[in-house]
């Protein structure tokens, strides 16, 4: 049911790193459930990660290595190790342990990325027998299997692929990201990997990657239902012939800042398209709002709303459902006569009550659209916030009633 | 779908008050969609209503008079005359106005209430023609008929009585509620109303119904959307021969505020027992919380959160998502290797990692019953906060995807 989302772009090799996909029968015998990348030595590593407090075994390590020199990921799909307590972690570790290994690299290069039920025990041993197959599967050109192979309830695979000249030199931005439920992330995303030939020094990866996912990852919503596994990792594996970037600054750092941006934007919205049970994609905005807070308050209630996302499912022009739900947000002395509202070009509310142009078609030729716009001006500020979500469908509560099944 | 809600109770007529209803055919023909409650004079009044900010033209007058001398209740189902503007307003008052000329009182000894579709315009003509009916049918033991003719999704009325002795005078506290979507009241649900025949103060009524409400409408969630028209209203008559109570405190006091805080739990409960498509009752129950704030914080994570409400539908024991909605809401500092969480009486998570003890068996039988209670223990301070809740079915979506239509 993914909205507007079709098959995958050609996803451009990155110098420096491989891909490799292997299957280890974790959830279902036969499906591809095991990712092992290979980052060249001397890539730098920048990473955001859920800030849920139950954040699982795997967020955990990565968090604490990813700053060293790194040289594998390794993602399972199937079991999300989380909730899974202190034999958790030590089943993370040995995953990591294994690939080292094997690998002769140091365990701290490897991190791990769990995603899939979560509390139960992680299968080691079906990860550890899959991991000759992975490494033997590595190559540059592996993109669109491994972003399949990063997939639970998602029903396409998503990546995204950018290119830029600077100094006759090509620099390639590849990425691909999993997630369709439990979607609302808070500093990253379920999974994202992006990577880039450019070399970037650790700090400004770091500082681009925030302040990509900022724009992106962490203005989606499918649920609200912060996952316990979220990260997103940006990677630079330094092959390009190019000068190291050390600020954030220069022709060569927008450019690569526009192509990570772009990349994020194109993989986060690609995730709202194929949520669970998603018949509509649906682009909140908030302009004129006094601070970036309130907007993303008003925004999130709207978003956020069961009453909207099923009015949205309908294709029901129940625009009350609206103001009632930016009424709740709790923005402080928020003055409702002051608000207009519009579902794509039409206005429907104005100065706080029904506009006086609207009429009950144009809001239903709005809704029968596949891609929904709602835009709210507050008129008390210059902030301005966008999130995008999804609609309230019978096979969300089907998907997620029958998730273990 | 209604969940351990049987048919109304007996509802004791309260001396000083009576109820009057009458078909206005405001959405459908024929249905009893108008409600006039009347209260003997010198009557005390005490309200709470929506803290949303886009709240309806009757709330904001109801809300400006009903500290005054208050005579008549006038209700209409259908239409909630909210996101009206000023029309709406002149509306609301025009009701009041024709009532208040049919029975010679003040115009703002009237309080108006509305609930029904948000942002229609409301039919001013076709309730003021339903009002003589209304006053003709006016009784004190008309309080079935009543709870039946403020209800629009509920499948079944709502309605709570208590009586008690004191000095050998027996004293009546009756109530009726309506509501089962868009329901997360901040400070009073979306319509109840009690009647006592004890003699009141305005101040101390006006307090025990704010106690009285935190208790009980402020602790209740279906979906999230607080209600741009929720009231709840305490009337206290006066006609039972005992002393005014000016005072909260003394034996008399006491005993009226507990059959008042018992009713509007019974009231409150029976809301979500009927929301919108429940198959379930769900308490969730959090302790050892540092702030009451944050014991609340972490019940409307759990109580909100689509995926646990699926999974509660499903009857599937997916703990996991429990311990990701506690993750996420926001506890500073949170120690997740305290928490302890109950289903029912079986442990499943001890210390943030699955109970040693869990077996899916267990949990699968507490899953399957209709009342379900979610403990969760945060062990870091003696606050403790309960919060009642439904499960999300396929129901919910298919009312909420064909509400107007």
């Amino acid at each position: 049911m993914a909205v507007g989302l079709g098959p995958l772009p050609e996803l451009h090799p990155v110098p420096g790193f491989e891909l490799g996909i292997a299957s280890a029968g974790i959830k279902r015998p036969g499906r591809k459930d095991v990712v092992v990348m290979r980052c060249a030595e001397g890539s730098t590593v920048a990473g955001v990660f859920t800030l849920n407090a139950f954040c699982a075994a795997p967020v955990i390590l990565s968090r604490q290595r990813f700053e060293g020199p790194v040289r594998y990921l390794l993602t399972n799909t199937g079991n999300a190790n989380a909730g899974t307590g202190e034999p958790g972690l030590l089943a993370a570790q040995r995953t990591c342990a294994s690939l080292a290994q094997l690998t002769g690299v140091a365990e701290t290069a490897i991190l791990p990325f769990s995603t899939g039920v979560i509390g139960e025990p992680l299968p080691v041993e079906k990860i550890e027998a899959a991991l000759p197959a992975a490494l033997a599967d590595l190559k540059p050109d592996n993109w669109a299997a491994a972003a399949s192979g990063i997939m639970t309830t998602d029903t396409l695979p998503k990546g995204a692929s950018r290119q830029f000249q600077h100094d006759g030199v090509t620099v390639t931005v590849t990425g691909i990201s999993k997630g369709a439920g439990m979607i609302k992330p808070n500093m990253a995303t379920m999974l994202g990997y992006i990577v880039t030939d450019a070399k970037v020094s650790r700090s400004v990866l770091q500082a681009l990657l925030s302040d990509s996912a900022n724009k992106s990852f962490n203005r989606i919503t499918i649920d609200g239902d912060t996952s316990t596994n979220d990260c997103c990792m940006l990677v630079a594996t330094g092959q390009a012939a190019l000068p190291e970037i050390t600020e954030a600054q220069g022709p060569l750092f927008e450019a690569l800042k526009a192509a990570v941006i772009s990349v994020s934007m194109e993989l986060a919205q690609a995730i709202v398209r194929d949520g669970e049970g998603a018949t509509k994609f649906v682009t909140v905005q908030v302009n004129g709002g006094a601070t970036h807070q309130e907007c993303l308050d008003v925004g999130y209630a709207v978003a956020h709303s069961p009453l909207i996302k099923t009015a949205l499912f309908a294709s029901d022009p129940n625009w009350g459902r609206i103001l009632a739900a930016v009424g709740r947000a709790g923005v402080p002395q928020l003055n409702v006569g002051l608000i207009d509202v519009f579902l794509g070009d039409v206005c429907i509310t104005s100065k706080g009550g029904r506009a006086a142009t609207y009429t009950e078609e144009q809001g239903a030729a709005v809704m029968a659209q596949a891609e929904i716009s709602i835009r709210i001006e507050l008129d008390r500020g210059n902030c301005s916030e966008t999130i995008w979500t999804t609609d309230l469908s019978h096979e969300y509560v089907k998907i997620n009633a029958e998730y273990r099944t």
